[in-house]
C-alpha cells in the first residue's frame, strides 16, 4: 500500500519524471522494509495560478 | 460530510462514471446511516504519466 | 492503483467497516474493470471538533 | 508549513482567485499564529463530470 | 461541495478553531458564490514527528 | 512548494523517519530544482483497521 502523492508543478522531463518515480519509491521500500511493488506514487500537477504562497499566486510572486 | 475521494485512470464512459458514483454513495450511507445528500464524491483522474507503481511510470510498464 | 480516500467520522462497528470496504472495493472493480487487488482504500476518521459545515464545527451544530 | 488545499468548481476570474488565496492564508496566519510565508494554498479544481452529489454526477443535478 | 482540507499542526485554543472554519468558510463563499451550507472545512492535525521541512522533521529543526 | 505526502503505516523507529523525509525530500530537490527549504513532507499514519487492500481490511489479511 504506501501512497506517495506529490504535489507540485509540472515536470515535463519525463528522464527527470521516471528519475523521481523511483527515487520516492526507493526511500518508501528502505523505511516501511516492503516489496517495490507495494508503493504506489501520483504526481499531481499544478499550474501557477493554482497555488498561494504567502497569500499570493505563484503568477503574481516572481 | 463524509468525501470520498478516488484516485485512479480517466473513465471515459459516462454511465459508468454514473454508476460508480451511485454505488460509492451508496456504500458510504449503509456504513455511516446518513442520508445521501451528505455523501459527496470526487474523482480525480491521472494520466499514465502521473502515476508510478514499483518504481516505474505505468508508462512503461505495460 | 486506484485508491479511494473516504474522509468521514470514526465507525465504531468493525463489521461496517468491513462491509464498507467491501463495497466500495466492488464499485471500484466494477467501473475501472480492474481486480480487487489493485484497488486501496483509506478511511481517515475525523473528530466532530475536527470537520466544519456551514461554518460551524461539528461539535456546536447538533 | 500549515497547507489549504480547496477541492472546488473552477474560478475563471482572476482577482476572484486572488482574494481567495489572500483570504484563506489570512484566517491560517491568524489560527495558527505564523508568518504568512509558511502558508500554502492549492486549488484543484474540478469539472461537474468529476463530483458527485447524493449519488449524482453534478452534471445530472441541476 | 467546495471542501477545505487544513494540513497543519494542532490547535488546542477552542475559539481559534471556530474563528479558522468561519473565516476559511466565508472566503470560499465569497469565491464561489455559494451558500455557507455547501462549505465543508476538515482539519488534519500532524505532530511534529509527522511533519518534515527542508528535509529534516519539525522536533529536529527548532 | 512542492509537497510530498505520505499514506502508510506508522514508522516507530524514529532513525527511519528522519531517513525517509530526507530521501524524499533530496528526490523533489533534483527533479524540481528548487532548494530543500521548499520542501515539504507529511507522513500520514494509518492503523491496519483504516486501510483495505482486495476489498478486505488489513487486519483480516495476514
Amino acid at each position: 500500500m504506501p501512497i506517495i502523492t506529490l504535489e507540485g508543478p509540472k515536470i515535463t522531463d519525463l528522464e527527470k519524471r521516471r528519475g523521481l518515480v523511483r527515487e520516492l519509491t526507493d526511500a518508501a521500500v528502505k523505511a516501511y522494509g516492503l516489496s517495490q511493488e507495494k508503493i504506489i506514487v501520483i504526481l499531481h500537477e499544478n499550474s501557477r495560478e493554482q497555488v498561494g504562497v504567502a497569500g499570493e499566486l505563484l503568477i503574481d510572486r516572481d
